[in-house]
């Protein structure tokens, strides 16, 4: 098959369908007259050009060739596949799938993108109805995965279609009965009418409906649907049970939809054997393990992006961090020993795939380590912002022992030498249970200028606490673990 | 204020706001006396010692005293608040909340965990109508932040509610007009009507409907709802163009809910001030990217997990593989220079106080770029599972310029020796734009028997693989930085 496509009308949605088929090698013919349909369709291309590559572990191979075909003969002549993004109006639609066969392939695959349209609607007086199939992508098409596909009475397009679209790395879904919007379409469609209600009513603002999905039921869909979602909800006892115990609930004017199908035995037990095939063996605390897991990777990737319920999270770190301070605070002042610094459990998500804590965690505590240190010299935010600061120039981690989760582990620090410029200190890792060492880490911090980015002396109550603190380590044991290159041999 | 909540009713439900006070250090008593209760709680609660301490990077402190009261009086004596979570039926809730308040404090606050009823029904009879209010959490209530908050004419109480929820790390949001079922249930409640009518006429199945959810649209409400997201499908016209493009819409029979409000100017006006003020400054391209951004985060979440989305993304690897490996191998064999490894953009969550990026970062990209060479020397699942695998024993991190925001970064790696046992390499970060190297990190990896926790020779295809890319390196010039101990001067 030639892997070259047609994507007949541009906008957001013809643009994601280009960078899919592109970024997969595919050779991509845009047709749309509109003026500013080039500048609009290679805006997207390079949204998805950013974005696509970074889901994937592997890269992709060359870029197909993208052009701007100047007339729709032009554009569909000997492609495999057509992708139709025209706006939802069913005689444009016409016109515009009449002058697609007119040129194209006879065997070519004719895709609809519309919302709401049936296969049988569109095929109305077309040349070659078989070929003209829906296939309904979500925007962004270059990132989210599923494509609703109908065209009942076409077995063979369907699976051609079917092929091309897991070839691009696309989710097919076959409706095999069609209605109006699909099914998607008809899920967004009642809550759209729903959220409208709620803010002509005044009951709820768009933010307040909206932080009301993606602080809530929206993560969870990210990762399991509507049934599953209750399927765990309705628990141990099963899906035949939630659905009777919610049955009174569909009588009640919970939403402006009120015409409901009857909730009889035989509807129960359809959709209880269809949850039951779906989700197969696993049993429900298996299954919520799952889900948990899934949304702690969620809500960290949001963590990790400072947005919604990530930022939320980072804020509650906040809050933890005060309830602890004091506590550390008191730990610092014994000393004729390293100081002791930071202590802390191994958090589940600090767990690498060997089930130990992963590498870059330890260091994570090693940076905290040396935060509460220059806190405790004095390095705050009026010092900051002062233009002056310690920069971490180098670190030399060793690992002595594991660390699993659950364990309960602490800090200390211990100077190794100190002038104006430079800090130079000694971290370690012990467990809190036995004192075991699990980790060190030696650091050489810079003192620096932070405007003019340049080392300069550290003077004043920062250089003089910290003297002091020097003077009181200048007896301690040097750690034999100092000074050493990776490889080394132990002594 | 006493730290100390009465959870009315074990359950799913009640188990989890249980966890979320306990692990905030907050003593609850749960009372329920079904037989089941007690182990049905302790399970929720121990799935929330798994997972939610996962979400923070600061430890929780101690928790709370968890007790099973005997009575409703033991359970809601003295208490701050009390959680009711009984089944949804109201006479049930009215003989509950009387009970609770004959004993509870006059000022605890009673927040029931109702789906659909509205505080005016809940009150009726009441004591102290004013301190009842809704507070309805979505499960599992342990990771998911969002809380509805409805209690007309008792703001003292909806303030003083509204800091103990945050400060239990959800988010309340306050629903000023009440309505039955609130407002998430009520767009559930529609979808639910919905997806019952797409079985019930055999349009789809529960797969097909969770699916269309999980690959699509769920995976854009994790991180923006249903406003904010058509705000991007409008694209540069603006919300008022999308409303009004998608206006006749309405009137079609895309869904059951054939109840539409009128779309007038008014109307139109409102949602779209609404999600002028919502949305902010930035423009639609920065939206885009943030979308992006969450979406790839999301993604990437469930491909950690082989799960939904984020397995078809696996999957996808696996086929670009077979397009990719003749050329990638090809790209690796012919470089005379370290392998390229990971690209990657600097999240705003890696950035620290200094405006650069944390240090433990470096650290998490060096360990990937780690894990990147021993997937690409055949340490796979499998390998894992036979209880082989590297252990990282020793990194020194030097740092040579800064890295910021924005910025596009990637890794390499050089072989500076292999044994059996010994994997010693060296990786640099270097900016995308100017190839400028930001810093480097010499690791010494260790070959380990992961059962006996012992260093053992690797074997077979991997260390055939290793030994072939460090013969390619051997003519590599080696690192000026290698070898080297914290300090030592620049030669």
């Amino acid at each position: 098959m030639t892997r070259c496509v047609a994507i007949i009308g541009g906008g957001v949605i013809g643009g994601g369908w280009a960078a899919r088929f592109l970024l997969n090698g595919w050779d991509v013919r845009v047709y749309d007259p509109a003026s500013q349909a080039k500048r609009k369709v290679a805006e997207v291309i390079d949204n998805a050009r950013l974005s696509l590559p970074a889901v994937y572990d592997v890269p992709f191979g060359p870029e197909g060739k993208l052009i701007f075909a100047p007339t729709m003969e032009k554009a569909v002549e000997g492609v495999a596949w057509v992708q139709e993004s025209v706006p939802e109006v069913l005689d444009l639609k016409h016109t515009v799938l009449r002058d697609i066969q007119k040129t194209a392939p006879a065997d070519a695959i004719v895709a609809s993108s519309t919302s709401g349209f049936t296969p049988t609607q569109l095929r109305e007086g077309a040349r070659a109805p078989e070929n003209i199939i829906v296939a309904h992508p979500f925007n962004p098409v270059y990132l989210l995965p599923v494509v609703e596909v109908v065209g009942a009475g076409a077995q063979a397009v369907l699976d051609r279609a079917g092929d091309v679209l897991s070839s691009i790395g696309m989710k097919p879904v076959v409706i095999r009965k069609e209605i109006d919007a699909h099914v998607a379409d008809r899920l967004l469609e009642a809550v759209w009418r729903e959220a409208l209600w709620l803010v002509n009513d005044d009951v709820a603002t768009t933010q307040e409906i909206d932080d009301i999905i993606r602080y809530g039921f929206g993560l969870r869909w990210a990762q399991m649907g509507l049934f599953e979602t209750y399927r765990l909800a309705g628990g141990e006892e099963g899906m035949a049970h939630f659905i009777r115990q919610f049955g009174p609930a569909l009588e009640w004017p919970w939403t402006k939809l009120m015409d409901v199908p009857e909730l009889t035995d035989e509807l129960i037990e359809k959709i209880a054997s269809q949850s039951d095939a779906q989700s197969g063996a696993p049993g429900i605390r298996e299954l919520e393990r799952i889900r948990d897991q899934n949304l702690i990777g969620i809500l960290r990737a949001l963590k990790d992006r400072h947005w919604g319920a990530g930022e939320l999270l980072a804020q509650h770190d906040e809050r933890l961090r005060e309830f602890t301070s004091e506590r550390v605070q008191r730990l610092k002042e014994t000393a004729n020993a390293p100081l002791r610094m930071l202590e802390f459990d191994i958090l589940p998500a600090w767990i690498d795939y060997n089930g130990h804590m992963t590498e870059f965690r330890y260091l994570q505590v090693f940076g905290d380590t040396s935060d509460r240190l220059l806190q405790y010299i004095g390095v705050d935010r009026d010092y900051l912002a002062s233009g002056h600061s310690y920069y971490t120039a180098e670190t030399h981690i060793q690992h002595v022992d594991e660390a699993k989760l659950g364990q309960r582990l602490y800090s200390t620090t211990q100077l190794l030498h100190v002038d104006p410029k430079r800090l130079h200190v000694f971290h370690r890792i012990h467990r809190c249970d036995d004192d075991r060492l699990v980790a060190s880490a030696e650091q050489m911090l810079l003192h620096v200028d932070s405007r003019a980015g340049k080392v300069c002396a550290a003077t004043g109550d920062v250089f003089a606490r910290l003297s002091k603190l020097n003077t009181q380590h200048a007896d301690l044991e040097r750690p034999a673990k100092a000074g050493r290159f990776v490889g080394q041999k132990q002594s």
